[in-house]
Formats: C-alpha cells, sequence, structure tokens
C-alpha cells in the first residue's frame, strides 16, 4: 500500500470545494447538527455506488437520476431520518433538490441527496425550508467540521480525512468524510461517504477507480450484518488541481486509485473502529487463499461472526471461532492447513496451525486481546490470494443502543 | 398443520428404544452430565443430514461412514468437547464407537456418534473408557430424561417430544431429543437433533423424509447467523410398530413426514426460545411471496437481523429494521407492497402496509412486544409463497455468555 502524505481540511482541501453543517431541527426535541452541504464553485465530474439493498432510500433514486450524466456541483446531507419507506419521500428529496439549487443558483439535477436515521417516518418541510438557505450562507473553506458532524447519527466521533499526491508534475488531493456505526454490511457501496477531489477526471474514469476501489475497503467492513437502505459513497472531482485530465488508465489513474484506496482504508477502519457500541477494532488478514475474492469473502465472514465478536469483547482466544467462521464462508477452498495468529500492541500468539490447537500460552493470547486493535491474521494454506476485512467486537453497548433505538 | 396426539418417553416412547445419561467427566472440573447413550433392540434403518459447514467435526466423517449401509442401532454423544480440530479426532471418534460396540455386543459401524462443545482441543479418553460400559449397564425404557441433559451445552432446559399416529391400522410412535443454543444458523441439518421411530421404512424414505422436513422446520432456525461445525439431525426407526413396511410415497409415507414435521416443528421453536441469552421467541411467518422458498429466505433474513433481534429485546416497534432485512435477503421480490403486523398474546398492531408506515398506537405495540413469545406476520403482496422461520431477541446475555464461554 503506497502511503500518501496526510493533509488537513478534507472535504474543503481539494481547490474549490467548501463546506457547512448546522442544526435545522430535523430530531423533534434535539440539538444535534443534522444538516449537512458541500459544494464546489467549479463543475466536478461525479460518481456513486450505492447499496445493493433491495428496499432503498428515496433520496438515492433521485441522485442516481441526477448522476446520470455524470455531473454534480453540491451534496445536501440530512441525519435524523432516512427519507426511506416515507410516504412521498421521492417528491420530497426532489423538493429538497429544488430548495438547495435555488440557494446556490443551480440546476436541480447539480445537487446530490442523502439522508440518513430512522426509516419509516415521515420527513417534515419546515427544517429544510429554514435550513437550506442558512446552510449555502454558511459556505466556507473550513465548515468541513460542522458537516461532518451534522451527518453523524449513532456515531460517536466525526470521520474526516485528506491526502495529497503528484500528477503529472500537479499536485492534488482527496477528501472525504464519512458516517456510520450500525446497519453496516456494504455491499458495493456503504453507509455515507463523501469524497471531494481536484484531480482533472472523466466521470467514467472517476466511476470506475470508486467502483474498483470500494471492493477492497468500504465493502470489506461490518459491524452487525445488516446491509442498509440508505448507503452511497460518492465522490466529486473539481479538475481545478490542473492535472492532465485522466480519461483513460495509465499512471495517473493508477496513482489517483492509490491514493483513493489510501483514503477508503483510512474510512474503513475508521468505520469499524466506531461500530455501535465497540471497544476494539478487528482487522482480519486472509493470505493463501486461492483468490483475492475467495480471501475477502473469508475475512468478512470471521469479522461478522457474532460468536467471534462476542469473544473479542471478552479477550478470550476462542480461534475454534475462527475455523467454524471460515467453514461457512462461500466458494470451494481447503480447510485442513489452516494457521491463525493473534496480533496487537502486545505482541502475537499463534493459537492454530494446520488446522489444529497450536500449544500458546492463555496468558499471553489474553494480553494480546486486551488491547484495543487486534490483528487476526489468517493463512490459507491454499493459494495465494490476499484480502483484509475490518470490523468490532460485539458488546453489551451494541445491544443496548439497539433495543432503544428511537427513543 | 396436521395435529398429533402427543406422549411422554421422547425418544424412549417408540418400541425397541431405551436410553441413559452420565457424568464421565469429559468438562474437567465440573459435574453436569456429559455422556448419553440411545440404543434399539432392533436393527433400524436410519438417515441422517449434516452441517454444510466445510469445517466438521470427526464425529461427522465418522457417522457418515457408519451410516452408509442405512442401518444403525446405538447414539453416543457427549457434550464438553466437539471433537472438531482436534489432533487425531477422527480416530478417537472410532475409538468411542469401538467402546460402545463392545459394550453393547454389536458392531463399530452400529453406532452412530455425535459431539458438542468447545471446538480445537484434544478429547480425554478415560471419561469415554470408564463411561461407556457404565452407560450401557444404566440404560432403560426412562433413561430418555438423563439422556437428554447430557447433550446440553450452554442450553438452559432439555427439548424432548414425542407423538404418536396411526398408519394403516398400526399404533406408531416418533421421539426426539435435541440441543442447541449458541452457533444456531442451522444450513441443511442443524445442531444435534437425535430422533426415533417404531414405524417400519426404508432407509431411502426415511432420509427422503428427514432431508425434506428439516428445510422448513430444523434449518429455518437462527440464534446467531454462525453455522456449526457439528450439526447433526440423525433418525432410527426400529419397525417394531408393525406397520406396512413405507417402501416408497403414498399415505403412509405423507402420514409419517406430517407427524416427522409435528416433532420437528417443536424443537425447532424450543431451540430458538432457547437461544443463548434469549428473553423471547421470534416467529416470523412470511406469506404472499413469489414461491415458497423466497417466502423462507425472506422470514430467516429478517429472523437473523440482529438490529431487529435488538430492538425485540428493547420491544420496540421499529419496523424500519424488518424492511431492511427483507431489502437485502436473497432473490428477486417486489418490495412496495409489504405490510407487517406484530402479534402476540397481548394482541396485534398493523406497522407497515404498502411498505410505508401504517399509523398504529406506539403504546399498543410495546404491550404487544412486552410478550415472551412475538408473531411478525410479513405479507409480501407478490405471489402466493409462504413460509416460517424462527429466532429470539439479542441480548446482554448473549454477549455475556459468549464473551466467557470457555472459562
Amino acid at each position: 500500500m503506497a502511503t500518501f502524505k496526510e493533509i488537513s481540511g478534507d472535504v474543503c482541501a481539494p481547490l474549490g470545494f467548501t463546506a457547512a453543517g448546522i442544526h435545522s431541527g430535523i430530531r423533534p426535541g434535539k440539538t444535534k447538527p443534522d444538516l449537512a452541504l458541500i459544494y464546489c464553485e467549479a463543475e466536478c465530474s461525479a460518481a456513486a455506488v450505492y447499496t445493493q439493498n433491495k428496499v432503498q432510500g428515496a433520496p438515492l433514486t433521485v441522485t442516481k437520476q441526477h448522476l446520470q450524466n455524470g455531473k454534480a456541483r453540491a451534496i445536501l446531507c440530512n441525519s435524523g431520518n432516512a427519507n426511506t419507506c416515507s410516504p412521498g419521500g421521492e417528491e420530497f428529496a426532489k423538493m429538497c433538490c429544488g430548495l438547495t439549487a435555488q440557494s446556490l443558483g443551480l440546476a436541480p439535477e447539480d445537487i446530490v441527496i442523502a439522508s440518513t436515521g430512522v426509516i419509516g417516518q415521515a420527513m417534515a418541510a419546515e427544517p429544510f425550508e429554514k435550513g437550506v438557505p442558512q446552510l449555502a450562507a454558511a459556505l466556507s473553506k473550513n465548515g468541513n467540521n460542522d458537516a461532518s458532524q451534522a451527518i453523524l447519527t449513532t456515531d460517536t466521533r466525526p470521520k474526516q480525512f485528506g491526502v495529497e499526491f503528484v500528477l503529472s508534475g500537479a499536485v492534488c488531493r482527496i477528501g472525504g468524510m464519512c458516517k456510520g456505526s450500525g446497519m453496516i454490511h456494504p455491499n458495493m457501496a456503504t453507509m455515507l461517504a463523501f469524497l471531494t477531489t481536484d484531480v482533472a477526471i472523466s466521470p467514467e474514469m472517476l466511476q470506475k477507480a470508486l467502483g474498483g476501489e470500494v471492493i477492497t475497503s468500504l465493502n470489506q467492513i461490518s459491524v452487525d450484518g445488516d446491509t442498509s437502505t440508505n448507503d452511497m459513497a460518492v465522490i466529486l472531482a473539481s479538475g481545478l488541481a490542473q492535472n492532465p485530465a485522466i480519461t483513460q488508465e495509465g499512471k495517473d489513474f493508477d496513482t489517483f486509485c492509490a491514493a483513493l484506496a489510501a483514503v477508503l482504508l483510512q474510512m474503513s477502519r475508521a468505520l469499524a473502529a466506531d461500530g455501535e457500541g465497540a471497544t476494539k477494532l478487528l482487522c482480519c488478514h486472509v493470505s493463501g487463499a486461492p483468490s483475492a475474492a475467495l480471501a475477502r469473502g473469508i475475512a468478512k465472514t470471521v469479522i461478522s461472526s457474532s460468536l467471534f465478536k462476542s469473544a473479542m469483547f471478552g479477550a478470550d482466544a476462542n480461534w475454534g471461532r475462527v475455523l467454524c467462521a471460515i467453514g461457512y464462508a462461500p466458494g470451494d477452498f481447503e480447510v485442513d492447513n489452516i494457521s491463525v495468529e493473534l496480533k496487537s500492541a502486545a505482541g502475537s500468539v499463534l493459537v492454530c496451525q494446520n488446522s489444529a490447537h497450536h500449544n500458546y500460552s492463555e496468558q499471553q493470547a489474553a494480553l494480546v486481546l486486551a488491547e484495543s486493535e487486534i490483528d487476526i491474521n489468517i493463512n490459507m494454506g491454499d493459494g495465494r490470494g490476499s484480502g483484509t476485512a475490518w470490523g468490532c467486537d460485539l458488546t453489551y453497548d451494541y445491544v443496548k443502543i439497539n433495543g432503544d433505538y428511537r427513543t
């Protein structure tokens, strides 16, 4: 994995972008920020990937229509209500795009719209009618902090990232923010992730880059196995970095993909670590599999296992549950030569070799598992494919948060 | 669903069967019963279905060999150690069958062997060497209670069932015991389920009956989405009821399947209700789907959702999570005409109609969800297929039990 210079400013770091976030009153009686706007002064190439859930939020339907031409200028996102299974949801989402376009002097088709929160509740127009003009007026080069707060639901912290890189001599940037804490088991897209860049790139190549990179990053996270109805990852590219425009594969496209992958990797780790109720980030690295796709599938199955996640919460090196999960991962592969190593800042222990118990110290294993970030390194002994997935432990707090989400 | 006369005696109720259960010391330092034996005085037709997990316990390998001829006489089952990913596991399982055969005057191939417990720990021979002869000596017509205790792991109660029915004038019986509380997400077989019957039936028709009925019963349970390495459902048929032997499809086969289905249905409900940490049994009935297979898939997806299970624990009528889970269920179906009703001993509430919010009383919903058995009735409005799945709520105790299983 290439490393890139990390920069501040996040979605506002790329040339041309401003942002804002406010409290508009979408959650009755709550004072949390709930409405975010990201705006670009130039027309952007735009690309997006969406949830594969058959039940989809109205904002996804509208955004898909608006991105048909591969162009966009702004992203409006609210938290507190998903606008999914809501009566008149599509008309409501279009009305919000209209309000945003009016405030910014754009066409409604220039707007990407996203919503996150409770499913199946009617949307109220007033917060948007009052809030959107306020938001537009508040846009600024350091509005990324407010915007990244306004998109959160049960997340405990905002998640923002930015990297700098060079394409054919031109300094370029990618910034991003994301949210997501429960209902996290992405499939082709995930939760909400908004990315900006000043790279000049055609919509087709931007879509190719995003679609290719989410497979090994955002799609490899699981908090609870529930694929959301509102997952969406969107990237806007302003082209203001003045690099030679990327219109085909080649060295610049590869560098752009690597920089995008670096941001998406940081997002994936941050989303898994902030999973609802989580106390530990679990990184499962699978190597020696027949293919990379199988390796990713095995890794994702392991970090999705409720039994394994509970064992990690209890710092119990119960590797039998790792083998059990591997055994029900999709696809064909050998299961007789598996090794499993648990690793953290406190050291490492080999707990399983040749698919059988390896003599290790339970005391050492407990020390390793007491840390807040655990690597589960699995070698399948059955090929050269490798892949990673990110998850978190299953805790009392996950149950508490979700036993009482709406109240 | 036909109803049948319930009888006591369970696995010992059918003519020819005796059973026993003892404490042999397989769990170091624990006094729980851990070794069970079911024996038949006559040669039995035998059929079984097994887990689809690619990692399988050694007892499954040995049992598959022994049932190749469709005949068996006894079932030996231990709890406390799954004999899976254990060095020399297959030889150990064969050794146990040898001990059992010797004590009973049978051939080793007459023995079905099953194990349940921790994965990846070496088996100790002494408990079996001392215990099996004791077990054989203890066999009795009312040994079913001891046997049903000895197969349990984290289960809170034994699960035994029996029905009586008539085939061509002959009174016949089916009895069964099962265990399973965590690592429950069966796929073609489930946990451990041992069934006996005195029906005269060929091994082929017995396999056909068992394989057909588990699809709509045991395979439709989920506690935690983890498919075990040791799942096995076995049925022995002594033929002592002296009904005209079932060797092809027809009225008697249909009646036998219906009686078997009745026992498997009771088992399925009991296993789900005793899921690790569970406080509520969830029965999800899907109708109006394009096919029965799709209906079963949708029902199983809903009762497997961690978010929905947590909401049920919290008595929160968060039907958006039901729609979300339906949306990621496998297969193609319409999602615009879905209705959802929640029902229990306290009444019922229609919470969703045409895939949107239906005006209901949250107070009434909370009353309905306060009960210990909840029906989730889903109509897909997209065909005539129906199916049911059984699950349980996700609770603090599930996390507690599995954060600390081995200690």
